[in-house]
């Protein structure tokens, strides 16, 4: 029952009440999405509180879920942690103006940050399996999407066509704006789309995700628009870069630090000349956000569990020439990387 | 020149240094989009520090713009903040963790989040035509939509068939999830779009927008797919909410208070014994965020100006029946309510 995702983290801070206002951590603790409310829970169980704009929805979808649904007080939601001696927050998903606000009502106040983190890090089944279909849908409408580039069109053209295809195959949106970088564009880790023309020999890097359920996808490939023969340097910088996307698919194991994950991918790149070129990360976790828990960076002891979903992407930036990324989303599982999305790696030429 | 945003939010807060981390601020300061990234302000000006992977992007964009591109300090932002006396930062818009970690670090903090509201509430004629831009894509889409309304379809095909539209006639993206309500679902104002089928005879009910150069639309209309002659009352209610949307734009003027605009509204539905089903407020300000100052609702008493840009949407809901809104994004131009989105609001039968 979903109410024993609060139950556990209440349970966790130790505290007399838990209150909760980030959309994200809001709807991790009742499924229901909303803009406006707040989820109490106390000795008595766990409510959640919101304004007459969505009180209809709320009843409808929380009956029989063990919370209650009632209507914001008068006097706004912080009224709610009145007179609470021990009082848990998520310090790093409230404003300052809230804690301020807050810490003149309760006695004490203790960051439920940690608890929400270590929970929301390792996915029950039903969250890998809203994943698992944001990851169909993201690998279906990439492969529909091949026969549509064409050449003349711009990129904002392209991501409206790839986004159209994901919506289109049961995506309720985007997990962020589509990265469609053509040609020199994909030197830029986080090309901004805009009305760059295709051409004939380009390269194609695209970073496109949806959202089903509630939970995000993430993906990235890297491809050629024809060969124009003027591709060698590319050609084997991507199979470096593939080389390193698998090691991680092979060597990751749970029990790993993120640093230790990170340093597989970096290692192959290095072998290769190219680890000055991996400017980013290796991966960052994917749930209900697009980037959260755990982390894949260097330095980062952060230990990998079974049910984590993190991304898988490695990839190297020539500056004003081209770069190649190559990303999955992976859960792991038995131990073992499990690939979520997993559309064709080997180099595709259009 | 944009840096001068900066100078006169420095200027206004009254600090030796002025430090922004939240994405919208960010963007406003500097008109460069990112994930990462921190402006800070002091006596020497303006300054964008963020990771390698914007590094060649923010260079490129903010050449010239009298802002300064630097690399991420290796010890964090917040280290920027260090040994600051008077330190100014949007309370607003920092997390608890972060309010903590500056407080460490510097003599006195001040909030300059009203410095944020004041500015950003009343639009530079730059920002004014990125609006207008997002709304006629708004527009155009919705009109090219109504052809393509099938019996059948859900309303997720719907959504899908809109934002691509908006997206192929320029748009970067939408501005916030597409609501589209069929039948009894638009009796639900944040309806959440579904897999529920159109027929003949439904009411639809669609709250849309996008977004073009950062900025966002909002728009809503509700109309017929085919009149199966059981609509009289939602005819009668659809002229009184009509009437209630146009007494807005006739009437509201610069100087009045957002609650004052808003009273416009009630009381033309009030005047019909309908002001109980309109639950929620006229109003809110759409900037770079969809929801900002100002705010139309009663008990609200910022002023409305010329410049400011809102939403008139009044609306009416019976419970598991239908609902009705009729939305526009408006601005305020010599004193004057001016429509951005425009499109049909008489009551369309397909």
């Amino acid at each position: 029952m979903i109410s024993e995702r609060s139950e556990k983290i209440f349970k966790a801070a130790g505290a007399d009440k838990l209150i909760v206002t980030a959309p994200d951590l809001r709807f991790y603790l009742t499924g229901f999405e909303s803009s406006d409310g707040m989820v109490v829970v106390d000795g008595n169980g766990t409510a959640f509180y919101t304004d007459a704009r969505y009180l209809e929805a709320a009843n409808a979808a929380l009956n029989g879920s063990g919370i209650a649904v009632k209507e914001r007080p008068q006097g706004g939601y912080s009224t709610l942690a009145d007179g609470t001696q021990k009082l848990a927050v998520a310090l790093s998903k409230i404003t300052a103006v809230e804690y301020l606000d807050l810490k003149g009502r309760a006695g004490e106040i203790v960051d439920c940050t940690p608890a929400f983190t270590e929970a929301m890090g390792v996915k029950e089944e039903c969250e890998i399996e809203a994943i698992k279909r944001a990851c169909e849908i993201t690998d279906r409408a990439f492969e529909d999407m091949l026969s549509a580039f064409k050449e003349g069109m711009t990129e904002n053209d392209a991501a409206a066509e790839l986004e159209y295809r994901m919506r289109k195959f049961g995506a309720s949106g985007t997990s962020f704006d589509t990265i469609m970088a053509f040609g020199e564009g994909s030197s830029v880790p986080h090309h901004e789309t805009g009305s760059r023309k295709l051409r004939f020999g380009d390269i194609i890097l695209v970073d496109f995700g949806c959202k089903f359920g509630g939970y995000c996808s993430d993906c990235t490939r890297t491809f050629l628009f024809g060969d124009d023969k003027k591709h060698e340097e590319f050609k084997k910088a991507y199979e470096k870069v593939l080389e390193a996307h698998m090691a991680v698919k092979r060597e990751v194991t749970s029990g790993m630090t993120g640093s230790e994950a990170d340093a597989v991918a970096r290692n192959v790149l290095k072998e290769a000349g190219l680890d000055k070129y991996f400017t980013h990360s290796l991966g960052h976790g994917i749930g209900i956000n697009i980037h959260e828990f755990p982390w894949l960076a260097p330095g980062k002891n952060n230990v990998l569990k079974d049910g984590m979903v993190f991304s898988d992407e490695p990839g190297v930036y020539f500056e004003g020439d081209f770069g190649i990324r190559i990303e999955d989303s992976v859960t792991l599982k038995d131990g073992k990387v499990v690939s979520l999305t997993d559309s064709n790696k080997q180099l595709i030429i259009l």
